[in-house]
């Protein structure tokens, strides 16, 4: 296909895809004269996937780029993939300063018995969420968040669970992106209108 | 008590505390002397729900003093009041234009048979949420949230266990607040961990 009809495929500009080809995140097309070149499905993944990692997690370009580089090192590898996308798995050796309640995600994520990358940031997010609660005089015990882990867990399976079928790993990663990223704000929002709902079975008498 | 233990006790600070008294956020203490007021343990509650609506919900000292003049206005309705704390129900007639995803969300809470507050801003970020998935070429059908509200409903029973035990309303208020705003990000990091989890689980044999 030409460049337009991989614009109106992928849902982006022309001049962004000359953009990402200059930038060498997206690999040229097969050059059929001197000014046209043509492009194929791979292209269309890999802008759908561009387009997830810098509009939806908000990546830079520079990044984008190191990260679609460790995808494609890591072909094969579903889970690393998976994990690199979500950013569940950071590249290069980023240290963050462990925050005051480590330890106490560390028991968590142990009486869990999960699998979960020793630089995730969601560890980094729960430590100062406990961290938080303390200094506003509201402590919880890492042991009040385990059934909402276990919540969590049974989340998780219908989150995986829409990626089965996808055959190609990368579309699989940026689906998976669109599903974790786009469906926070969703997801806490069922939480709002479930507590609502909660409240009225309670102290509204039905 | 004096202003000083009071804001040892509240952890606000005593320049805060006496703004707070000048706006009006804070009803004015026992006069004992012509520079000294003596303070007592609604003061400190009051305190408390103050420095989470204006810190953790973000509202403005001005909208603060609406919120707490309309939860003082309902005293006794539980209900409502966690309603007002948790800005699941609107003070006045704001009208939000709605978003064109409005009647799935309208459809799933039916099917759920919740009792959700017509105005509540969660309705309008779960079809803000569908319009964009849609947008990006990856639409979601509102059935597809259905596991995910059934989920969502005992998160939250979770969540209003947790204020059982607390008798002063605006003491819960404020607790409610706490717990689901700063829960928040916690319970995204908790399914981000669990994914991983899951996906070691699916992807990298065992």
């Amino acid at each position: 296909m030409r460049v337009s009809e991989l614009s109106r495929r992928s849902g982006v500009s022309v001049a962004t895809i000359k953009y990402y080809l200059r930038e060498g995140l997206l690999p040229a097309g097969r050059q059929i004269s001197a000014t046209q070149a043509e492009y194929d499905e791979s292209h269309v993944r890999r802008l759908r996937l561009i387009r997830a990692l810098i509009g939806v997690r908000g990546l830079s370009v520079s990044t984008t780029r190191e990260l679609l580089g460790a995808l494609a090192e890591h072909a094969g590898d579903t889970h690393l993939q998976l994990g690199l996308a979500l950013g569940a798995i950071r590249l290069g050796e980023e240290t963050i300063e462990a925050p005051s309640e480590t330890a106490k995600v560390d028991a968590l994520v142990e009486e869990l018995g999960w699998h979960v990358h020793e630089s995730a940031p969601a560890r980094a997010v729960l430590a100062e969420t406990l961290a938080t609660l303390r200094t506003l005089g509201a402590p919880l015990d890492w042991q009040a968040l385990l059934p909402y882990a276990r919540l969590a867990e049974r989340t998780a399976t219908l989150d995986l669970d829409q990626l089965d079928g996808i055959e190609d790993p990368l579309e699989a990663a940026e689906r998976a992106l669109l599903l974790t990223v786009l469906l926070e704000p969703a997801l806490l929002a069922l939480r709002r209108m479930a507590q609502q709902n909660e409240s009225a079975r309670r102290y509204a008498g039905g």
